[in-house]
């Protein structure tokens, strides 16, 4: 009982060896990470079109709820820039930005996406996020790069602007070009050059400086808050927020107010297909997050577990005023690399973020939203990568497809279309490629028991015997295709008496395919030729012992090709050898 | 130029080496399939909700567009029950049956299905129909024989009723069951016995009697056209027709008249879904029946050609008056067996029924629809496979579970719905299947080559090289399945230093399956522990010499696990032998 709680509750299994080293160690890391996540919230709640403290909410009891559920000894969980995206764009479909509804939705999508990710978590229907296939994952993580950097160019200008896809934001953005503020492409432009600048030449300079490479790699994340607490001072002090520099303004203070989100069946009902995104996406990019890490360490990741852990951290941020959360890559970095042991470093981190909540806020009020912006676009320009779009042209016409449409349809018609064709896509490639398996009439390789492929070897084939070997497992969308193959291969040689099919590379045979192979069978025999198969493993043997087809077939089932080859060279010259039975 | 028409135009093939001693066969054969076709042809059109003359028309002009455009020797295409079925459900939806426009609606569902497979042909889309698993094809064919059965009853009680679902339709009959009408009972009991009895016992009948077994088989297809003429001299004898009795009354003389069909939009639009599932069931019954015949005599059909022709024949029945046809699994098998050489048979077939729409249609005027009622009940009974079911339980749940899905959807669903239904599941289950495929850890088989599973055979590991088979093509949807199973079988053994995953059942590694490779190397690395691949196919080896992968690999690309235990053990020695590169 302990044992099956314990599963369900890894914070039951560290917890009790948690020592005095492992608290000083996750209370360093909670204290980095907490620096780092503040302007982080911020930046990411603004992207997601919702009032800064929501930002903050999300990075308090989600964290608290991954720690007791999640498996995952260094993640840290809060609000990320993609979902951040899909929010928005889920939530501005049903309200507008800025209105007390569009935060109830947003709050909604993280208590949908929530539920549904403990529920697959407890129906171990993790296997689900598999069906996102790397190009499909790495186009649209680019694609949301670009859309995000370009959703916050209106910040640099300091115009308002609006649009879920490129060509909409960006008609809208050149339109009203015209009232861009100087002060605010001043803040912008020299907050995104000096982060630029602390991402590409701070860690060699602090390396330099003598620092170690984990301490200059730390301190390098910490540029957003020297970039924060710096353009601050400079708008206070100057008076640009009467200049038209738009700024954070006033957040209320305090811990967010515990609350039930409503529920309105329709409004659910409307959102359950992008919370069902916005749940997936986040999962696959909060395993591999949690992944990357515990190999490292030889720990161990339970995926079906890690979906508990993401649900209850949502879930608890639906009711605590936040938003839809995942766990971050940089910021999980950044805690594994300052120490952090134990899910405890989160929990130390909400308590961080918690206080700032209470007692910072006021010090944030002359924060220029131009910074966020600039923030976000240099975070999210790392998404943007143009060498897997050149690896997949590379490696695989059929995965650069399905990358490409992926892109395209993200870009210019919005992120749930760009996902859902690139998985409908990548699917339909797959069945189409396993639809038309590669095959080859085999011979074989003088003085040896191999046989190998008669347009690519120099083999020993007899005119009376054919060998086709079929490298993909037989179902049905290849079933017919095989059928095809082998009349296509014994139709007009009258002189073939046997037709082997090596099943070397077959790991299954369905019942299409098994009706398939009686069918040919039963054809072959209708015009005097033996069927063989030969090289069948040991799970396929098993279901074609039960099969009818072991007793029709003309020929052997033969357990490698050599004993195939045997049987029918036996009743050529007469004499019928039965290796096979 | 010539030999590319004569590729769509089997004819010019087939038609330059015509003899007259072909033609005697042919001419034969197609006496034969006519007398079997006009009861047939009454029957399905009543079945499909329409004058008996469609059928009739539907059995002229796309006999002899498939005779010009198809590539089957001994095919015969028409009205089937199955598609009769769909056409009435299709068209049911639209207009009310018996009304113009439900003939029309008809008429214009085997254009455009017609359409579409001729488009499928041209573009080489056979493949499509593959996607239709053998138990759902064969569970929808079970349900359809029992739904049309069931759907005929109320012709054999003399009652009305409708419904598309076997629930709606047995409620409406028990409804109307104090309507029967007794004289209509009597008939239609005593024609489904008959011919239950030439189905069961005349054959053997004719034998005893010296007739040839092939004689016989064609003998008891003659069934029907006794049935028919017996009933009719009945009815018109006895004055029948003034006791209640339902009699098919005046059909139209002569040859149907061509038209063009007419174009609404709107209307083709909403018969799409219809139109492609007619297209594609048809072209699926078809091609299994055209492929039979053909390899019986080492014949070749090209699945294409056969989509070309299929779409040719439904766009002459749609000129001329008739309704989505298909090739007939019945009389094909009597067209062959009758002796029919080429496709002319099918275009005297068609002579045969104009002559009879022309002469024979006042001789109809009797014929009670009990009895066509009875010849569709006894034919698709027949078509109600038990067996298959039974098999499928056998054989594969996953593949049981497809074929009840379809089964119980298309009976109290519709007939649309059971097929798209068991379409997804089947490519559902095979998605999941393929996404969580088996796996063993390997070691080597004592004083041999061989590596074996180490769960099932006696053999040699050692503790600090792992290896691990997996018996599937490595794609996004087990990419990361893969993954888990090598980060669990490495956690918590500090004593690995290598591992192997030996790809013997890998027939493709694409982009995703790539990354997580490159994934387990990069965490294999840091965890150091050396990562390799062997036993990987030529195709496979093709591709990951493009990739980043060969370069970064800790260990080694090996053509086989006996190199790779080779390298791994030269470096416990000491010695680093360099077997791979």
């Amino acid at each position: 009982m302990a044992q099956k709680l314990a599963k369900y509750l890894p914070i039951l299994d560290w917890g009790r060896q948690y020592k005095g080293e492992t608290f000083v160690n996750d209370g360093i890391a909670a204290v980095i990470v907490t620096i780092m996540l503040i302007p982080q919230s911020l930046a990411y709640a603004l992207l997601a079109g919702l009032p800064p403290q929501v930002g903050l909410y999300a990075s308090i009891l989600p964290l608290v709820a991954y720690a007791i559920f999640g498996t995952s000894r260094a993640m840290a969980v809060g609000p990320v820039a993609v979902i951040s995206l899909m929010t928005a764009v889920a939530a501005g479909k049903i309200a507008a930005q800025g209105s007390p509804e569009y935060i109830a939705v947003a709050l909604l999508l993280a208590l949908i996406s929530g539920i549904m990710l403990f529920v697959m978590g407890l129906f171990r229907l993790g296997f689900i996020a598999n069906f996102l296939s790397h190009p499909v994952i790495s186009g649209f993580i680019t694609a949301s790069g670009i859309l995000i950097a370009v959703s916050q160019l209106k910040h640099i200008f300091g115009v308002s602007a609006s649009g879920h896809n490129l060509i909409d934001m960006l008609r809208a953005l050149l339109a009203n070009l015209p009232q861009t503020n100087a002060p605010t492409v001043v803040i912008g432009v020299l907050s995104a050059g000096f982060l630029f600048w602390v991402r590409g030449r701070l860690k060699p300079a602090l390396m330099t400086l003598g620092a170690s490479e984990r301490l200059a790699t730390i301190g390098t994340k910490i540029g957003p808050v020297i970039a924060v607490v710096v353009s601050i001072a400079a708008v206070a002090s100057l008076g640009l927020a009467d200049k038209g520099v738009k700024i954070v303004g006033d957040i209320p203070k305090g811990l967010p107010v515990l609350s039930v989100p409503e529920f309105d069946l329709a409004l659910w009902r409307s959102l359950l297909a992008s919370s069902l995104i916005i749940a997936v996406i986040g999962f696959v990019e909060s395993i591999s997050v949690a992944q990357t890490l515990a190999v490292k360490r030889r720990q161990r990741i339970d995926p079906d577990q890690e979906l508990i852990g993401l649900g209850a951290a949502n879930i608890a941020g639906a009711f605590s005023g936040g938003y839809p959360v995942t766990g971050g890559f940089a910021r999980s970095a950044v805690n594994f690399d300052a120490g952090a042991e134990t899910p405890a470093a989160g929990a130390m981190t909400a308590i961080g973020i918690a206080l700032a909540t209470m007692f910072l806020t006021p010090l944030l009020y002359f924060l220029p939203i131009a910074t966020l912006a600039a923030t976000i676009i240099v975070a999210v320009l790392s998404l943007v990568n143009i060498a897997d779009i050149r690896q997949a042209w590379t490696y695989s016409k059929a995965d650069f497809a399905a990358m490409m449409a992926t892109i395209i349809l993200t870009l210019t018609v919005g992120v749930e279309a760009g996902v859902l064709s690139g998985i409908a896509l990548s699917i339909g490639l797959f069945l189409f490629r396993s639809s038309r398996p590669h095959f080859a009439v085999v011979g074989q390789v003088r003085d040896t028991e191999h046989f190998r492929n008669t347009a690519r070897h120099d083999v020993v084939t007899n005119p009376r015997v054919l060998t086709l070997r079929i490298d993909e497992s037989l179902y049905f969308a290849n079933a017919r295709f095989m059928e095809d193959a082998v009349y296509d291969l014994v139709f007009d040689k009258p002189e073939i008496e046997h037709v082997i099919l090596m099943c070397s590379a077959v790991n299954d045979v369905d019942l299409s395919a098994l009706e398939s192979l009686e069918a040919i069978n039963e054809r072959l025999k209708a015009a005097s030729i033996q069927f063989h198969l030969s090289e069948i493993k040991g799970p396929v043997m098993d279901r074609l012992e039960k099969s009818h087809l072991r007793d029709a077939l003309t020929g052997g089932l033969h357990l490698s090709q050599l004993d195939a080859i045997k049987a029918t060279s036996g009743t050529s010259h007469g004499t019928e050898l039965d290796f096979h039975l």
